[in-house]
């Protein structure tokens, strides 16, 4: 099974405190690095955590407040220093170009390597990254500001029965298609999957959603998710101000996950006013028993 | 004698590694609180010091590079969550105030306090801020951008001896005379300050002066110095380098400090190529004793 997993850089809302960044996170599928949001201090972190900063292929911005990409600034800089000349792709919502390209006019900055920008819409899904193994789209959240989160999809593949291949003299071409599920004709009989392929694993996937109120818009698009990660800025017993603010509560986070029927809810993005986080998960665990409070640093497995 | 101290929170040039932060330091006279440079992470770099960042009046800028300015942005809108009331004055070159008011308004960024942005010439000295202790001067420096050093300097001022106030029958105005140094006549007769005033102690002051190449255009302005902050970027094998960058030699930064005959040297503004700091100081001694390699999270007295 490859890799598939997630490391918390930071899950503060709006501010840095020490030991707690904002938002930011890498993914990791199959050694191939996705970063996602970028707060103050992404680049630090990095280090901090011993991910090398090279190996980001692409940077996933959810929405522009400052908590979620103050640090992009300065990744983007710092790549001179780590010579590096593999293009980066920046993914995020109309305004990115314009906040990238003015702060690097007006701090003199330049890049020794190739940066796209893709801007995305806010109002519908967008395939922004195909692999052979993985899909991620951008999909739409409800937030104060254009918003999106990022489903990372593992495509179903199988691996074939060594076995089979000598018994139904499988073509190169029939092999492939086995590959990707579809099932093939012998004698007008369609052969059965299971019988041509080793057991296989179910496809993983994983949800990033920061910043968003609670809403079922998508919840069809999410059904059968793996891991979801999903903000809770505050406690139920502020969900006037998380509407108010464009944000959710635990429990309102742990109806979603239930909702789209997840197998587990990290929870984060919280607001600095709780000194101590273990109640974000007592409030979750009412309602989605597979609740679990992100720490930075720490990596989950998807 | 009052408080005059500075607290430096970074001084690695170019990009934050781990445990060496990008150019900030809080100059602290008496209790009133400056932030020189923003560089990214400078917020937290302010509480992991204690440093209680509402007591902050005034930020200062060098020059817009992002090293120095990156910060700036979280440092503004995090206010919101301090509670600020209190005016803020940032004070830097051409540029400033289109770098913050363009960040903050694609980041839908919002303050609830008065912020007032200054932009001083950088081809002349300006005076920025005066109170009855203490005065702070921009001036010209020599970079690759425009760029500013701070001149932070206390004024002479004399305590009045109460024995000469009966003696002499002092008048309130002959003895506000007295303090700001100005002898006064008796019988066509200047009595001398040291018959009228306690003991003083000699003004001191202290500049900054990062990023720039050597350069003595300014050495008269600066002459006598307490304390100097120069940058030295790169040792002096590097002088070729540093003058096509706009930078400085450890080397040059002590033959500056020999110049104006500063009492000690604060060296600083690291390039991240060299692992051992010691190696700054070593090759500074040789031409400035005093010479002083800063530290990350070290207050130095001026």
């Amino acid at each position: 099974m490859k890799k598939f997993e997630v490391t918390v850089l930071g899950a503060n809302a709006a501010l840095p405190q020490v030991g707690r960044s904002t938002s930011a996170q890498v993914l990791n599928y199959n050694e191939n690095l996705f970063l996602i949001d970028c707060g103050e201090g992404t680049q630090l972190r990095l280090d901090q955590c011993k991910i090398k900063r090279n190996r980001i292929s692409h940077v996933f911005i959810s929405h522009l407040h400052g908590d979620h990409v103050y640090g992009l600034p300065g990744l983007l800089t710092s790549y001179n220093h780590f010579s590096r000349s593999k293009k980066l792709t920046l993914v995020g919502v109309s305004g990115l170009q314009e906040f990238v390209q003015s702060v690097l006019k007006i701090s003199s900055g330049y890049l020794d390597y190739e940066l796209e920008i893709r801007e995305v819409p806010n109002d519908t899904t967008t395939l922004v990254f195909e692999s052979e193994h993985l899909q991620i789209f951008a999909f739409p959240l409800v937030h104060r500001v254009p918003t999106v989160g990022y489903l990372f999809k593992e495509k179903q593949s199988y691996n074939i029965n060594p076995a089979a291949i000598e018994r139904y003299s499988l073509s190169i071409e029939e092999m492939q298609n086995i590959r990707f599920g579809t099932s093939i004709i012998r004698d007008g009989i369609e052969l059965p999957l299971q019988d041509l392929t080793l057991s296989i694993h179910e496809p993983r996937s994983y949800a990033y959603m920061s910043d968003t109120i609670y809403s079922e818009g998508y919840a069809d698009f999410l059904y059968g998710l793996t891991t979801l990660y999903h903000e809770s800025t505050y406690l139920e017993d502020l969900v006037d101000k998380a509407i108010e603010r464009g944000h959710s509560t635990a429990k309102q986070a742990a109806k979603f996950a239930k909702l789209i029927n997840a197998k587990r809810l990290l929870l984060g993005h919280f607001s600095s006013r709780y000194d101590k986080r273990q109640v974000f998960r007592e409030e979750a665990k009412e309602f989605f028993e597979e609740s679990i409070i992100v720490k930075d640093g720490k990596t989950y497995f998807i």
